[in-house]
């Protein structure tokens, strides 16, 4: 060891090594402790009262099991990275004094998923301020061959925020400045460790929402929004972050800063470049700014939300809204009769209306109250005359508007209450959305504590209109040729979870290949807006053709030929 | 030469051996005959009636003079690709029975751009109907080093979409078949040679709109739409193609399909290759197959034309538009007074409204006519009585709203017939967008005959919010940091066009920096929609850093390593 070695980092080295070595056993790995340090998680700068979206460490609930190591539950073998040395550390310290953390049990909260179902066993996290700090970093990886897990609000659902084994944690948490927001045109440019929700206030204050909104908000940064392509609850309004995100700055593997950052709404000099780190997950650079564009606020919002007695009027009332409604819909969403009794019993929320075995909330977003509540009231009129609904409420203020959306977006906080959960986000068919989840209820009886199904009506389409078979284990080959459909609904979302009281092999297996075979038969997709990460990153072929699945490993080698980028993500193992 | 030689074919290649060597003089080349033939240009299928925005051949002014072959004009060298031979000819023929067109005269429309500003002399031209043919096609190319010219409808602006020399040209003219359509969703799913507006008929008789809409939608096809990018019309109310296209089939340099042709309108597993396409004119790979997200047909349409006393009073009359019809306003457009002399001078359409400095075409779409007349009664109440607007018609009915649409689609065709065309499509700042035709007037006097402004205001926003300063010829270097900014505009559309009675190289070396280098001051785009094509991509470098251009061409070295896609386009010549 060379003479930079910091005295605390000895100390913590040696720790460490007799906790975390490769080969010892799991109880011994994790005794270092499993109580999160909030103060890590939290973004810096007050959040305010949002105690109902916040995914931080508080929300463990007190004496859950301890998660296991990833190495242990999955088969996964370490690649040959370097070991991060006390040399190594110094020179992090050199490049980010006070930056460096290296207490396993701060380390703790970043070494677990908020689903508390993968652990790596990284020694080391790093909080740069800046993108050139980011670069000096990487740089320093990249020659060392040092493997980088980069993380924001770690709340992904795919295990791809948290290391694998030892992978160095570079987080955003402390790039969190607004660099300049545009108050006529709501161009809003910052770094990547924004939390949403604070963005979301920062806006509005001046006139402008962003354009995603998540149930992680109190927790997620912008930066991973975009580098997992976060879809949420206004994709129906404002679409996918391909087209509001109009530049990122992003530090690529070697530590090449690459400036995309422009804020121009059209600009069409060479390939745009942003769109490959949209959704890379981290695999392909470390997005350190982004600019993005905030659509006007609305001056009018309302939601309603209605009990429907089965899922065809789910699909009924959605058809409904989008022809009164029109331009004013902004959100579709619905949720079973089980995610209600999941909020209403883990966290004591009240269900606005009369038990029904369905749940729909409607919002609309428009410029003018006065025509909004009308196109709004001819909807509800003909919904309820119609059966399509059988009770309902709607809420124009603030509060109730936020009380009746925390129904929906808390299903994922009161399942991870639940037990172990076993998570599918999935696009399907709409008129077969809902038939996966009573599937998958007779298939796994009591193995299974509940089996959930809720998500976001979309207006895309799901055909692809052509002779489909299986060419490969798990893919399907469309052949393309011209016919005539009836007319079908489009894809939707469905948010598939099942819980158990603690991880089980059996359960897995009743569950994987099913759904996946299950979806590729449909069409769909196996992952519509969670990503791959960790632990999705084998089944990306059921989605993708074997001629994407290459380029994308030309992308990946070309633009990280060390690989030592959130490795173990996306992009499954190679042979 | 070998057996398979096509005896009309050797009789066309000695005649264009005559014609088309390399050095013979321009008068020499070009006596092949400057007559397009109308039915190679068409689509298959008719048209119907909407000869206001088709750009053909039979635009084309007689007597117009003959265009100069680009290798002539401009200082480029021909790469060593091989020459096409008999026995190329002979293999094409078996590719595609029937779909080898050798004829020059056939040719002469394929190889000079609409704008008659740009000839290639390309030997052969191929019209694939399938993608599967398109890959036999580059298969073969690729292993016989082969240069291919992808072409659409040819209405490019920057000359994309014709040869530069002897490029094989590939036409997606035949494939022109819709593949299916969602009637409850709006999906389309169509091959890439299906002409924008025959495809706008489509779906609007289905209830549902294209999401873009271009002056050149009578001949342009929807692979080149997604090819360049193009922004257009409606970019306003449905945004960019990188969020409305769902799907694409590629066919890659070496002939690989690429099946990323899904209609899911979200499918978050792995890189979403298809972006990569979008905008990259054919040097990437060949759009073979589109999917698109089509939104409802709006059930009341809004046009007004409206005269403003000067250009503050344009974007003034664009807030207030923002303000009082809020997520109705689909459009706003602006021209110059010059712009409605050229359309009412060559084109012989009446301006609708008194004479003006300028004038903005205000587009409403919305699902409620009684609604949107109410918003836009008021936003014209206010625009008049405030002095913004000084005259203005407002149109409802389907004819009277095209022909106010035409006032600003055929501007375009109006300048191809006022002379040489010198066009410059550029972001801006608003505030500052028409200074440059104002600066452009009095630098150039009487060397132009005309300089005229028109465009699109959008909503994003231009600024940087940093220092900025030059580090290489021409291009600006940015460094970030939070600065408190006045309110701005955002950025704007501008089409900036020049006239003159010919081609002159001292009027375009009066304008060439000079336009790049002052948007640049600017931090704008020098090309917002147009793309770079053969005759922007020296200039990329004021809009992009050495970091991003070096990465565009990996990406061309990794997905088209022998160049043989649209060589000399997009990328600026390597050194």
């Amino acid at each position: 060891m060379g003479p930079h070695v910091v005295p605390r980092q000895l100390v913590w080295l040696s720790r460490w090594q007799a906790v975390c070595a490769w080969g010892a056993s799991v109880q011994h790995r994790t005794q270092a402790g499993v109580s999160r340090i909030p103060s890590l998680l939290s973004p810096a700068g007050a959040l305010g009262s949002s105690p109902l979206v916040r995914r931080s460490s508080s929300s463990t609930p007190p004496g859950a099991p301890k998660v296991v190591l990833t190495q242990q539950r999955y088969p996964v073998t370490r690649l040959p990275f370097s070991v991060v040395s006390e040399e190594d550390l110094a020179a992090f310290e050199r490049i980010l004094p006070g930056g460096v953390v290296t207490d396993p049990e701060v380390l703790e909260a970043s070494n677990v998923d908020w689903l508390r179902t993968v652990r790596g066993c990284s020694k080391v996290l790093l909080r740069p301020r800046t993108s050139q700090e980011v670069a000096r970093i990487l740089r320093y990886c990249h020659e060392r061959n040092l493997a980088v897990n980069p993380q924001g609000g770690n709340t992904g659902m795919v295990g791809g925020s948290v290391p694998v084994f030892d992978e160095i944690i570079l987080s955003t948490t402390l790039m969190n400045r607004v660099i300049s927001f545009h108050s006529m045109s709501g161009t809003l440019v910052c770094q990547a460790g924004c939390v949403l929700e604070e963005l979301s206030r920062y806006v509005e204050e001046r006139g402008f929402v962003m354009p995603l909104d998540l149930g992680a908000k109190g927790s997620c940064h912008i930066g991973g929004n975009v580098a997992t392509n976060a879809g949420g609850l206004r994709f129906l309004r404002y679409g996918s972050l391909h087209g509001t995100v109009l530049g990122l700055e992003v530090v690529l593997a070697d530590g090449t800063v690459l400036d995309c950052l422009t804020s121009l709404r059209k600009d069409n000099t060479g390939y745009d470049l942003k769109q490959l780190f949209i959704g890379s997950e981290g695999t392909l650079g470390v997005i350190t700014a982004v600019s993005i564009q905030c659509p006007p606020k609305p001056r009018a919002v309302n939601v309603a939300f209605l009990g429907c007695p089965g899922f065809a009027e789910v699909l009924q009332t959605f058809s409904s809204g989008k022809e009164l409604l029109g331009e004013i819909l902004s959100a579709y969403e619905f949720m079973d009769a089980e995610c209600m009794w999941l909020v209403t019993h883990h966290l004591h929320l009240a269900s606005p209306v009369q038990e029904s075995p369905f749940y729909v909330l409607v919002e609309t977003s428009g410029s003018r109250a006065g025509h909004d509540a009308e196109k709004l009231s001819d909807f509800l009129e003909r919904a309820l005359s119609s059966g399509l609904v059988t009770d309902g409420t709607v809420a124009t203020d603030q509060t109730r508007l936020k009380a009746l959306w925390a129904l929906r977006e808390r299903i994922s906080e009161a399942l991870s209450r639940d037990g172990y959960v076993y998570k599918y986000d999935l696009s399907l068919p709409t008129e077969r959305l809902y038939d996966l989840v009573s599937d998958l209820r007779a298939r796994l009886g009591s193995q299974a504590k509940h089996v959930v199904g809720y998500g976001h009506l979309g207006t895309g389409g799901d055909e692809h209109h052509g002779f489909c078979w299986p060419v490969a284990q798990g893919f399907f080959k469309f052949e393309h040729r011209t016919v005539t459909v009836p007319p079908t609904w489009g894809d939707g979302n469905l948010h598939l979870n099942v819980t158990s009281e603690a991880f089980s092999p059996s359960l897995l297996a009743a569950l994987e290949p099913y759904v996946y075979e299950w979806t590729a038969r449909q069409r769909g997709s196996v992952s519509a807006e969670h990503g791959l990460g960790f632990k999705k990153r084998g089944v990306l072929s059921y989605s993708k053709p074997p001629e994407a699945l290459r380029l994308m490993q030309q992308l990946k080698a070309l633009l990280d030929p060390k690989g030592i980028l959130n490795p173990y993500k996306t992009l499954p193992a190679q042979a």
